[in-house]
């Protein structure tokens, strides 16, 4: 089949990889039924994170079941599943405390950008749907794979609750996707920091009842007025850079919380600073396994509609074109019809 | 008066000193039932932090109010009062969030190893009891004024539940205050590091249902052995120094919680290490307003024992020896006779 590899930094390509195919009694194979492109994706092609060798790409995926291994027992061929990028067991101590990105078995997907793709641990992993669902909302279906379960945890990690007053640090997918969030959540007020105005469009569409497009020290002081000087409840931090976490901190009230999803480059706190801050902080790569049923189900309903943070819509063969594209910030997250 | 005056590191002296007075209208003079030394009153004594010029010492008091400014409506002299060593307004938003600790007049207590002392902000600092309590209940209630309410606060933010699996880290006075809060509300097993046979035995009998007396690696090892290898739901960090954090994080499960209350020393924190560790955190310093009716309560009924981490007992002339005698580690805390 046709699929996505990455080479080396800048260098992504759609060419011939073999099927795949069932290795081990707990997997599932699954035809896809869309894929898309992943803020992530953008650390190693952009040389960021080391690229050893030709890494098959893509980790968010749904679609129909077409095989399972002998061991597999909660989906069956011809069902309509959505699985998390973070494949998991769903039965060991931190699966059952609802922490399954950190699973005894934890591994992540791989290869989704792809017409099919193996899923390990089908059944720890995969949510099938009672049937198949329209096409129209497959776009909503894949989102909540990763970048709406993402900024969903970052909701849920920040204690975001009826009332409360939120600001979300990032405009990228996963911070509109919070904004989405805090809104479901009850949120009083969301905060949506951002400065393209594509992204304040969408994330006022979501949920976000304030734009704040300044940054640094000025971001902080239009947060302090907005805030009356408290600070927000809640903060979703989105992005993962040492900016960004300031941002975060300095914008929370004390005894805050702040949930972080942006994987953390070149950061580190300040232990006296966070103490005497007073800042409540989870973090870690999202359990969307935890929501998933919840959140299929919204989708369902017609509640929430995240596939609209895909702006743009590419066949597989133009991968490398969508990663361009998210690269240059030219789109906000990229769907790849397979 | 006399009254406690640190000149410079190691040197601690009970001298002559000016009577308080009332200063701001918002002030109340208090004399003193009994005072104490604490954990952190050893780092300026020992130099960990600057000593500019003489510092009257002393934050942690109970006692009967003997005069009030002109605003004060909460508290009469005759009274019999607890206050927390963060005086605070208890009307601004930070306080009616529960963090009277980060109070936008948020002063910190000085000058209370002494016969009589000054208490601003009165009004929102002070809890009177409706009796003055019998004299047996005096080191419990002075005990309420910051050892018991950071360890209570430790078990807070470490969100201690029914049933929980909780690790204490540090069997200072605090921790072993940690211990007593863990019990009481209502965690299912309590795990102590602790080294020092006395320090053990005390534990104990605050609650502790586990004593672990090795360290670092080790002592990882045995907390993971006694949790099945999943790591306790809530870690109390009472220490503040480098090998404890990495203790306390290594100590807790994912999605776990670690309230910390001893103030990092030289402490920093990698943000990649924190996101895939995946452990919930908050610390500063504890709001003990809010927890000071309840636990004053807890006292009056004779639910709770704390005064017994006073292991010695001084008159106020002796307190150099108290500093020494905790600085030496030869008492866990010293109370002082005013």
């Amino acid at each position: 089949m046709l699929a996505t590899v990455l080479h080396k930094p800048g260098d992504i390509r759609c060419e011939e990889v073999a099927d795949p195919k069932i290795l081990r009694p707990t997997d599932a194979i699954i035809k896809l039924s869309a894929s898309c492109i992943c803020g992530s994706d953008l650390w190693p092609y952009r040389g960021l994170q080391p690229v050893d060798g030709p890494q098959h790409m893509g980790h968010e995926y749904c679609g129909i079941v077409v095989e399972v291994g002998a061991e597999v027992r909660n989906v069956r061929p011809g069902q309509f599943v959505v699985g998390s990028f973070c494949l998991s067991d769903n039965t060991c101590p931190h699966c059952r405390f609802g922490f399954q990105s950190s699973c005894e078995q934890r591994e992540f997907m791989s290869g989704a950008q792809a017409p099919y793709a193996r899923v390990p641990l089908a059944d720890g992993t995969l949510v099938a749907t009672s049937e198949v669902p329209p096409a129209e909302l497959i776009p909503d279906l894949l989102a909540v794979s990763d970048v709406l379960g993402t900024g969903w945890y970052a909701a849920d990690a920040a204690e975001v609750r009826e009332g409360s007053t939120v600001v979300v640090v990032g405009d990228g997918a996963v911070g509109l996707m919070g904004v989405l969030a805090a809104r479901e959540m009850g949120a009083g007020r969301i905060i949506a920091m951002s400065r393209h105005a594509s992204r304040q469009k969408l994330a006022r569409e979501f949920g976000a009842t304030d734009i704040v497009a300044e940054r640094g020290e000025e971001g902080i002081a239009r947060i302090k007025e907005l805030t009356k000087g408290i600070g927000a409840d809640s903060v979703l931090e989105c992005v993962g850079t040492g900016e960004s976490f300031d941002q975060a901190l300095a914008c929370s009230r004390p005894g805050g919380t702040i949930g972080y999803v942006g994987v953390p480059h070149g950061v580190s706190f300040d232990g006296q600073k966070l103490f005497f801050g007073q800042k409540r902080m989870l973090g870690g790569p999202a359990p969307v396994r935890r929501f998933l049923p919840d959140l299929m189900e919204r989708v369902l309903q017609g509640r929430i509609k995240p596939g609209k943070v895909f702006d743009l819509k590419l066949p597989l063969a133009e991968v490398a074109e969508g990663y361009r594209a998210m690269d240059e910030r030219r789109a906000i997250k990229v769907m790849l019809e397979v």
